[in-house]
Parts: structure tokens; sequence; C-alpha cells
């Protein structure tokens, strides 16, 4: 028999020694903090639908959450509450995030893409107490507000085109401290929630923890995934509300780039003008948006030299949107994702054997949606539930494994909300 | 108020929502099972102290540490228990790691740099059960376990350089199970144990659990900081036994990475040799290791086209050595790091700013032991613990935070095991 004690008066416990490291909850304003302390000038862009280009950094999007948050708390808002966003990328919607979860509140991101009655029944499903919504979605909030009992009030990140009740954050949030102490709760609680359409039934609810939105950033950052380094110019074309932005708005200030927010226009020329004047360097999208920026460059015989690669995700990027790229000087990384894997679960990015290939077979490996990193396992099984070969050829259900994967198969299903 | 529920029974809690994502305990197996079902051809390659090179794979290094297991836990080995190494860096040291910690067990590495007085004290002090060495120190090592009534067995990865009581670890694994259930206990228990040697009193144990080598090889693989791809090969020369080998034994299977373990001949000659047949793209080790190389290349105007990059650790890196491996076409980066913080707490990637530099100023720049990643934090606080400007001119005490960093300031002093 082994006793083992210590200074600080440890013992051995029943399933084991406890390792002797200092407690860190994995809590997602832990990388807003990060930002804004080691890369506080940072700078972080919006395209407003107001048309105003807002110029912030992640000391300022760090203050603007600290303020929100106490906003919230002084308004009532308590650990585990839901508060929702309808709106598009921007600054202020990042410090949204940060300032509902780093309070242990959670963030849920509505799709504006969904109709009234989607939206109105999504709302009532996880019972958000608040709205905060882009000056655009002005109205269709407004109606939303009215029809779900649940929300209290009614926010906006912009001015709104129209009439509306909704209180500007800019004035929920004056006057506010801007400390909070964040954190310092379970990583297991929730951050985030996010329904997907899917395809048949109701909609299905996500709900994120800090835990695994911080393991997902983690994973993701990783040279063989998204491979984000301080010196990137990072825009997230992929919406905050769809997928959370493949993990964007927390890898972004985890590492330090500087932060693109394209707002709601997402044209070709548009596009193309905001990555060239802000020297994007990686951009996430969906092939859509790739398809309008190739027309536009080839239209136009323009390149973007900054620009040196892209996440296409969302939908298979298919061989002829690989070599239209390729032309422009543009390497198209092929990621494969789901809401209810926080997004990310394979990237396709280059193994040893790739440097030997020909051209040909080059482009036929990129085409594929990659290798799962660290962190996601996959394996394929047939109807009896018995692991198939990985070998691209055994057809059978796929089953996704890891801290950053739904509980429950891999969709959650969270039911109605009582109040 | 709220009430929550969803198809699974889930009620709020007192502290708030709790995220709906799936259980995942980080332990270290998790490496060689990701190294070993997506890499498992990717070759560990070791020059062993018999002159023997081994070449074995992922999935021979999972299969070698699994049979140890059950040959651990058929000896009686239980979770908790330290078991010692005395190697240098090779695949089977690599095995027995992951062999050790995957039950639950602790993997105590020893350095055989210490004396033997010192070792005795330290395996007295920590407990060990068994004591696993290479052939090269088998004489130390029989020493070792007739003086340390803790050690129960002595076993040897290699064959003995003279007589020795030790079994090959081989022939104590013959015959057990390709296959140990590893894991699914507790992410906070005990991984490993390293004693400093200090610059006064006692040597000081520092104890790793499992989250905390987790998350350090997350932090460490950022493209910011050691940033290793599955297209690297990796040259490990800081020892396994010094300051955790920078993590290198768990992010290089986590990634995929070739793996070439040098063993004990360091020299000039000798280490180009290595890295010019395996084609190493990244080594790690202390400035005195790239002076013996760059003496070897100058002297025979070599070079080493294949690596890219290395890490210069251990002791600050001068100009001198700096500007030497530049000429050869070796990309230095200064990192900065103690036993303590697992071990990296700083790596001097290029910000942004440094694209405009003067040459000379990237220089200066590149000497400066960086900035912290994502997952480690430090200030630095005056004699009353007041924190100081991080300026490069205040002067203070630092302290360092995270989930790798050892607990009770930067120091975990373990006291002695009672048996």
């Amino acid at each position: 028999m082994t006793a083992w004690t210590d200074d600080r008066g440890m013992t051995m416990r029943e399933d084991g020694l406890r390792g002797l490291m200092q407690p860190w909850s994995m809590t997602v304003n832990r990388f807003i903090e990060h930002a804004a302390r080691w890369h506080g000038d940072r700078e972080v862009v919006s395209f407003r639908d107001d048309g105003v280009v807002e110029r912030t950094d992640y000391a300022g999007i760090r203050r603007d959450a600290a303020r929100l948050s106490n906003a919230l708390l002084a308004h009532g808002v308590a650990p585990g509450d839901r508060v929702a966003t309808l709106a598009m990328n921007s600054g202020a919607h990042l410090a949204a995030w940060y300032g509902i979860a780093g309070i242990g509140a959670v963030c849920h991101t509505l799709n504006p893409r969904f109709s009234e009655d989607q939206l109105a029944w999504i709302i009532d499903h996880a019972g958000d107490r608040m709205l905060m919504a882009d000056g655009a979605f002005a109205e269709m909030a407004g109606q939303l507000a009215r029809r779900c009992p649940s929300i209290e009030k009614l926010l906006l990140f912009t001015p709104p085109q129209g009439e509306s009740s909704g209180q500007l954050v800019e004035d929920f949030s004056a006057g506010h401290s801007d400390e909070c102490a964040w954190g310092g709760f379970d990583e297991e609680l929730a951050a985030g929630l996010c329904y997907t359409s899917g395809t048949t039934g109701d909609p299905k609810g996500v709900l994120y923890s800090h835990r695994s939105n911080v393991l997902h950033t983690l994973f993701t950052l990783q040279p063989d995934a998204l491979n984000l380094s301080a010196r990137d110019v990072v825009m997230p074309i992929v919406p905050m509300y769809h997928a959370n932005a493949w993990g964007l708005a927390f890898s972004a200030p985890a590492v330090g780039t500087r932060l693109v927010m394209p707002g709601s226009r997402l044209d070709g020329a548009t596009l193309f003008e905001r990555m060239r004047d802000e020297g994007v360097t990686f951009a996430a999208a969906v092939p859509t948006a790739w398809l309008g920026l190739l027309d536009y460059l080839e239209a136009h015989d323009e390149r973007l030299p900054a620009l040196s690669r892209v996440v296409v995700g969302g939908a298979a990027m298919s061989e002829q949107l690989l070599r239209r790229l390729d032309a422009r000087g543009i390497e198209a990384i092929a990621a494969w994702g789901m809401t209810e894997l926080s997004p990310v679960g394979g990237v396709s990015a280059p193994l040893p054997a790739t440097a030997a290939m020909t051209s040909e077979e080059r482009i036929a490996s990129r085409l594929k949606q990659g290798r799962v990193p660290f962190g996601v396992d996959m394996r394929i099984v047939d109807e009896n539930g018995a692991p198939l070969p990985h070998d691209g050829v055994a057809a059978g259900a796929l089953q996704m494994r890891g801290p950053a994967v739904a509980a429950g198969g891999s969709v959650a299903k969270i039911g109605g909300s009582q109040r």
C-alpha cells in the first residue's frame, strides 16, 4: 500500500493520484481577455448595415462586452438565461457574444433567413428573455418581440431602418463599468445555442458549452486545420448565426488576427473591394460566395495578392471552383462540418504523400473533405452498429465523437421551455 | 422564473444551464490513439544506444504501449503508482510513457545526468515502484534498484551494457494483449512527474495531470507556437526527461508528424547525418546542440535543406547563434519555458509589425523570448504584488498562470512518500 502526501496536504485518492497543476476553467471569456491583453490594438473592422464602417480593436471589444455584461446583470439576466441575437457579423455582435456568455448566460444566434413563424417557434422553444438585432432586421425583430411572450426587451446593434421600439445596445450599456468578473463558473455550462433547420420535423437546438467552444477553438487552430496566426487578417463571411461561424469568433481573438466583418453585402464586387482594401489573408465561406467573387475577379482580371487561403465549407467544393480559385492564386481548403460538430469535422490539409503527387492527383486529393483534426473522431458503422473500414469504399452510417460534438448522437434535441 | 427541460431530462441547475456536448475526458492516450488510427503508418525512428536503428510507426507504438499496460496491470501496478524511466529519447521510451499513463499510473522521468545520490533521493521521495532504463544506464539503474526499497522491479529498454538483473521490457510485455482500455478516468489525475534540480535546496517535483498535458499540447500546436503539421519530420533533441521534451512526445503524435529519436549521440557530425538521412524539418534543442551542429556545417560547408525551423530553448539564444543559423538557411525560433510550465511559456513568432522591420530590427525582435500563446498568462508584479506594465522596462517578479502551470506559485513541492 502506498500513501502519498505533499506540502499542500494532498493524499492519494481512491481513483489515483491527483495532478498538481493550476485550476483554470475553460470559459470563452479567456479568448477576448487574451486578445485584449496581448493583441489589444489589433483592429476589428465592421461594415455595418447602415453604411458606417466601424473600426475598433480587441481592447474595445472587451470593453464593450464588459459594459454589456454589467447592463445585462443590472437588468436581471442570470446564469443560464437565453439572450438571442438576430444579426450579421460585426464587432458589436462579437462583443454581444462575449458579454452574454461571460456572465454565464447563453447566446442564442437566430438565423435571419428563417421565416417569422420558424423564428417565433424557436424563440418560444428556447425561452429567450432578450433579443438583440441589427437595425436592418428591426421590423422582423419587433414582430417577434410582440409575438413571443418570453422576450422582455428588444435591443438594436445599429439604428433601425424604420420605426422600432428597440433600444440601441450602446444606450443600454451606457454608464456601466468597463470591468466585469467573467467566468469563474463550471466550464460545462452552456455558452451558446443554435438551432439547425434540419430536413424533417421541427428545428433542433445545439447547446454549446464553454468547454466545447474552447476545445473546438484549440482543435481548429492547428496548422493542419484552420492554421490561424497573429499575422492573418481574417474575414468570416460565413455568418455567426450559422454553424458557429466556423468558430472564428473565438479563434481569431485567441491568436490575435486582425478581423474584418463583412456585414450583409456579400456580392463579388463588394467582397473584392473590402478584401483588397483591408488586406484579408484568410476567409471562410460557402461555395456561392466564392463563385460570386470569382465572377468579379475574372470579369475584371483582378487578383487579391494578400488572400493566401480560403476555407470552402457548408457544401462540397466542385473541381471547377477549386481550379478557378487556383488560377487566381488562392489556395482553397475544403472543410466539412455541421452545427452539431461546433462545426468543424474534417479539413483537407495536405499530407506528406501530397508532395509526391502529380498536379491532377493533388487536385483530386484536395477535393476530398479531408481528415479529422485531433479532438474529432469519426467512424462508419453498418446497420448493426459494427465499425466498417475507413477506406473510401464502405458505405454506412457516420458516427462522430468528441468534446465539441453534440450529445445524443449527432443531434441534441432540446425540449420546450416552461415559463 | 424559467424552467428548462429537455428530452434527456436535463433541468436548469443552480449555477446555470448545462451544455449538451459529449463527455470526453482529456487523457493523453487520446494522442497515441489518434496517431495510430489516422497516421498509423507514419514512422517513428530510434537511434538506440546499442547501435540498432529501430523503425516502427504510430500503430506499433500504440501496440507496444498497450502490451506494456497489460503487463503492468498483471504485475499489480495501480492508478496513481509511480513508474520511473531513466532513458534517452526512443520509440520504446515513448511507448512506456503511453503504457504507464494510459492506465492511470504516473510516468516519472529521471534525469541520467543527476548523481546517483540525487536520483536515489528523488526515487525515494516519489516512491517509485518500478524503474525502466536504457541498457546504457543498466549499471546505474541496478545500483538505484538496490538502494531504493520502493523499487520492486527493474526493466530495460535495450540490452544491458554489462551485467544486469533487469528484464527487457519486450520480455516483460511478451504475450500480453495488444488492446488495453485506456483512460476513462478523471482528467485531473496525474500522468507525469518530473523533478527539477533547482538552484537551492532539494529537487522539486512537478506533477503533470492528463488535462494539463492535453491542453499544453493544444496550446503549443498553434501556428504562432510550435506550428507542427503532419508534413513535419520532428527530431526532439531536448530529452524526454527534461522539461517534458517541450511536449513533443504528445504533440508529434497529435498531428501525425514523422518522429526521429536521436538517442544519446548528439555531436554535430552525428546530428547532421541523422537529420540529413531522415529529412528532419523541425527540431528542438538547447543552444549547445545547435553550436555543435553549426560547427560541423560550417567546417564542411554543408546545409540541411529540409530543416526549415528549429526551436532554441533552455537558455537564451545569442545573436551570433541566430545569425549563424540564418546563414545556413535555418529559421531559429526562440522559446522560453520551464519544467513548471509543462514547459512552454513564450515563443518568438513574428507579429504583423515584423514584416515592416529592417533586417537588423527583425533580428533584435527574434532574440526576444516571445509572447505567450493562448493558454499561458503572465504578469510582472512589484514587491507588494501589484501588477507592473509589461513594457520591457519594469522589473519585478514574474507570475505565471494557466492550466499547464504547476500549482503553488511556479513550483510544486511534493512531500515525501510514506510506504
